[in-house]
């Protein structure tokens, strides 16, 4: 997987690509199959784990799929169709049982969630490899002298360390909001009432009680939460895509900082391996942040996207509003794992140039100190030697939080 | 308050209005001189409420210090120093002291915060009225049958019951969310170090503990929590956007179904008093619910531009990204405010018309059962009475939920 | 008018306010009026030309019309009866002939066109005036040698008159986008058929030629258009935003080249006068060009928000979409009034340290030339002396069409 | 070509894919070194096609080429460095004239130009059927009555003939605006002063005049504008974006209007072939209407996201602005090209039941008169047997445009 219009996607390997999105909606076809024998409600001749059935390494299935998706206008019927067809020479019961109960939204709602806790994960995994990097860096620069700036220009005296700190609140916030995220199965029949499913259990004791024993069942199979039906409930959705905005807001904050003080006339920061120029032989770019930058501009469009299609979510299924989710919440995920891949690169490489720091800082400290001026006059005494405030227990603070952090994730 | 260009905006009163952020900001350089007269940095003469030197109420103040505003980018300059001119001939101490150790942004980030807060206390009360009258609808029409609509055409019978429970189901998680907002102060002086906190306790037993103190001091006087200064972490106000948008996801949905069901050739719900046409003198349009999906269809434009300004919030102090937030935050919190109480006022009004349901779904019943009977076969047996699957159930866990929270939030 | 959260809104005036609003809709009232009674349609004796009825200055107008915009979903129907009920007395014919064969959307449409087109017609100005002062910076500096950048490095000779040539370019491209705006009355009746003119004018000869001239004379009335109804069709809507966010587009860039070159470490350009801090004595932040960049944040999701309820414009008038037009309209506008009059203000002052260029430029002469050396390599020569390429060329091409513009517009 | 997570994916073919986009670089650098060759800059030996070089169909080169595309940030890089290697053995002095005075983003921006104007060809060929068969539409049913809706209750009676017309209406607009844009190349070497250009033809006549040659020959051969650079002018990529999204918004109406009276209660007009349900069997859902609904509730951000970066475009390079626009711009191209294909189908096999839409406008006919009655009070007269107004004449000017547009598009 790589996309020439999306530098560094390869960084995001299958992670919610066509692939593995089929390879989720059938997972959830053999829960929910797995499911329904296990009630009793399918007989145990129906059992198969649907496996071997539909290869979506290769490009031949995930294309027709997605082909026939627009006459049905989403892609399961057409892999129903597959499953039913394939399975029905070996299992001839499994081809009649095979997503009873279920409707289109069931499975791709459920699929989409397991492809989209997938890239979670990885984010996660990224965003705790940057606390560590960062948490080094403002603790190694808790005593670093630089200028701090405001609406560009001096204002007083900083450390880079407590820089370093600020950037590490951000990605802990995040780490926060993504670990916060819910993944529940998405099992309603055809309009949410699982009528389908009492019918078909309506030979059993108490039909009721089975269908919701195979809406728990389901989701234990599939390492999800139980929970009533959501498909016009959209919340789920939009949560994710605000707690991956987060993401890239708070990396490209990260990167905006590294692309103002990488500048050569500044010189205080710079990427470890810059990219170079087609034409010009000298250039090393700060890619690495000018791409974590284009995420982090792009990124909150996506997540209103979602919040639209969320509100237009009318009638028991929306007529375009839930057509509108999959490739927003597809972009948006595979882009922030793209970015957090790249912001842990672009941290690990950077070089902090202490040196041009101090030496700003100090040709620029009688601007730095004016403030200082007034305050120490106002307080009838004569300037301190520093002027830097409570910067260290700061920056401590926020070394303790990425502990506790680094404690709990190890 | 009023808009012209936003019907029902004196729904939201004062809420997020220049005299309120005024005021509010006024709230904070008192809370701020109060505080630092009990640490004992500033002279106990410096002591002043600050009241009654600023009209929020009256155009003049806010408009001169609107107009101000521009010259040092925000508004708080003109507002300082109409403070100190005005306290001057009362208690010239207090002119010295005031706003000494803050910064701009620290006033209007925390009186921003202070404003928003109210808004959504006043969302919050209407959710919690709309679950009570949500959950009314639930139960009442537990029974009452009408046709599941997906995609625009009817699927399965459902029960009004369980749409409602639908809609309850939105609003209790857009409560949780609301509710979930932590409201921080934003004390960071110039550049987040509050090194004129220490400057100034420098005659002190322990500078650094007194700014630690002046911090939770103005947080306790303002009523909100004492953190570290997130001048450039953003994500405290991105939460909030985003919290803010999806409450009108819920009732954007909410008004996306009236407006589907009160169409005339399907009259299955209708608003109790619709509004009239300057020329059709028969209409009655559903008003409130065109009003509240107006809001639903602009919001998630202005939760992304805060994100956007969140991830521009480079340096200190952003040079844009801060400013842009303003605006964008006061239109959400004021327009959520809005359609809070009109989707109350849309529910109390909303008339359900249990027998033109009952008549669509009996005269569409052959295609609502087109599924069951495919169910029935697969089972072996004759189609059930009822196919309503677990719908009372549903119902019953959605009541119970509200039930929870109506008792929370007695 | 000025706005707290918005500084230098100022700057606007009245435009797209709500004053204007209500003056606008009595204008398009008054000519219809007027149209009616030349056209034979009404008596002579309903001629009025709704002088001093309605208030648009004070407040209690707008206040009273504006309040009771909600029951009816627009500000409309009140202003409509207000009229109405003032004109009663001195001319009862006027009284009962008002609005008579207009709907809400007629005069709401129309009033924003002509509000929108005030504000544009301010924008142009602006515009006009850019161009005469970046024309003579092109000029100017036509000759003053600067480093270019790309991804924020060095790259190779630059001179700032091309760079203002390119700011200059795309401020020329947004007066042309503005200026090819059309506007037209929007004058359908209730649902576009014009049904109503027609039976009103069922006494005259060729009521449909009477209703076809109806529409001409409002028109023209207003210096409008004639045009066939739109009031599904929002198209003429999006391309005034698309035109608006254009000149954010450009301006923002200028902005964001000022906020760089202005950083301390560069000093390249300054803002004349710099903006102060509440709490930093030294400061001179670049004021203007952070509210100009603040301005092109937010002005897409502004235009998206447009289209976007363009296409949600269902039926022959849609139940929140067309709602959903009036305030991001009238933000857009006046934001991009205010960055136009901002835009200005930062060109007119603007201070090329044209010395820091150089020295910059000097200093990295070594980079800046690699690339010269390559291809002078390649060509088998000495590198020349100059590496500026068709710069002057292009410098010129760009004041041809300046001047071109600037004697259309004297 | 398909996307699972968009369906109808494949009607856009390989427009703006990755193998799209490849080749079309490849042309550039072929005109370029034509150029370079015929302009006497490289000598005769160099000329070369570049032919059979890369393949661009199969995926492995533009795997490898996009895989490498981070380290430069750009696919460019990559892709000369393939191209030199590969064309070294056949022609050295095509290895070593190829690209010179080229910078990445000349290919990278001309190229996707050439992409963006083949998919808008596509959309422009489905505009035209569009308009065939709407004015088939607007003058077929012409008399066929209908209620009028406004804010979805009926309001005064209406043709289908006339709400055909208003589709054409917004079909013909985007048509227009589509047919206006420009295709420029973007020539200008690494920072837009063609430094390099001049240089290579320093022993030539006039290199000036050989540079300015340069860029009329590839454009020539490319068919696109000879313009000075726009490297950091992007308007020309917003025009393109705002056009599209125009034609989303147009066919976004339609779809919405097809929705809504394709509902089961209403039944005025049907799709010729609904779409499938996984688990009801009965279902024939309106998917092309959907599935077109879904495009445009996303085109909108498309638009901004573009118009975001266009503004944040800094220096002679953006740090991210450019690189944003790549993928948006590929999606909303590739999107707008399905819509296209979708949208005609959508109205080739559009079903209206005149019928049903008669018999609801005569059930309504009290409601759609009551204007009338009130007019005709007014006028002194009985209400006339009619009230469509001049439906006939706006539906006859709108099928006069169409046939121009038919006229001079066979």
């Amino acid at each position: 997987m790589s996309d020439l219009f999306w530098p560094g996607d390869e960084r995001a390997g299958g992670l919610m690509s066509g692939p593995a999105l089929l390879a989720a909606m059938v997972r959830v076809e053999a829960a929910w199959l797995s499911a329904l024998v296990e009630a009793g409600v399918a007989p145990a001749a129906a059992k198969d784990d649907l496996a071997d059935l539909v290869d979506p390494v290769g490009p031949d299935d995930v294309e027709a799929i997605a082909t026939g998706a627009e006459s049905g206008g989403n892609p399961v019927i057409g892999l129903v169709g597959l499953l039913r067809s394939r399975v029905e020479g070996r299992n001839p019961d499994a081809a009649r049982w095979l997503h009873r109960g279920l409707t289109s939204q069931d499975v791709l709602d459920t699929g989409l969630l397991l492809c989209v806790r997938d890239a979670v994960e990885v984010v996660r995994g990224e965003l705790t490899a940057q606390v560590g990097r960062l948490a080094d860096l403002a603790d190694g620069h808790a005593g670093t002298l630089m200028a701090a700036r405001t609406l560009t220009q001096h204002a007083v005296p900083l450390t880079f360390g407590l820089k370093a700190a600020g950037w590490l609140g951000g990605v802990l916030d995040a780490y926060d909001a993504v670990t916060a995220l819910r993944w529940p199965a998405q099992l309603g029949g055809a309009a949410g009432t699982r009528a389908a499913w009492v019918e078909l259990a309506a030979g059993l004791d108490d039909p009721g009680q089975v269908a919701d024993d195979l809406a728990v069942g389901v989701a234990d199979r599939l390492g999800l939460a139980a929970t009533d039906p959501w498909h016009t409930n959209r919340a789920h959705v939009t949560r994710i895509g605000d707690a991956l905005v987060g993401c890239t807001d708070a990396w490209g904050r990260i990167a905006n900082d590294v692309l103002v003080l990488s500048r050569p006339e500044i010189g205080e920061l710079s990427e470890g391996a810059g990219g170079g120029s087609s034409t010009m032989p000298h250039k090393a770019n700060p890619v690495l942040s000018t791409l974590v930058r284009r995420a982090a501009l792009t990124a909150p469009q996506l997540g209103a996207t979602l919040h639209l299609a969320a509100t237009e979510s009318v009638d028991e299924r929306a007529d375009g509003g839930w057509h509108a989710e999959w490739a927003p919440l597809r972009d948006l995920a595979r882009r922030t794992a793209v970015a957090a891949s790249q912001t842990t690169a672009l941290l690990d490489g950077l070089e902090v140039h202490a040196d041009r720091m101090r030496a700003t800082h100090d040709a620029a400290l009688d601007d730095l100190r004016a403030e200082q001026r007034g305050m120490a006059d106002l307080a009838g005494r004569a300037p301190a030697h520093h002027y830097l405030g409570t910067t260290s227990r700061i920056v401590d603070a926020a070394l303790a939080r990425a502990r506790t952090h680094l404690q709990e994730n190890r």
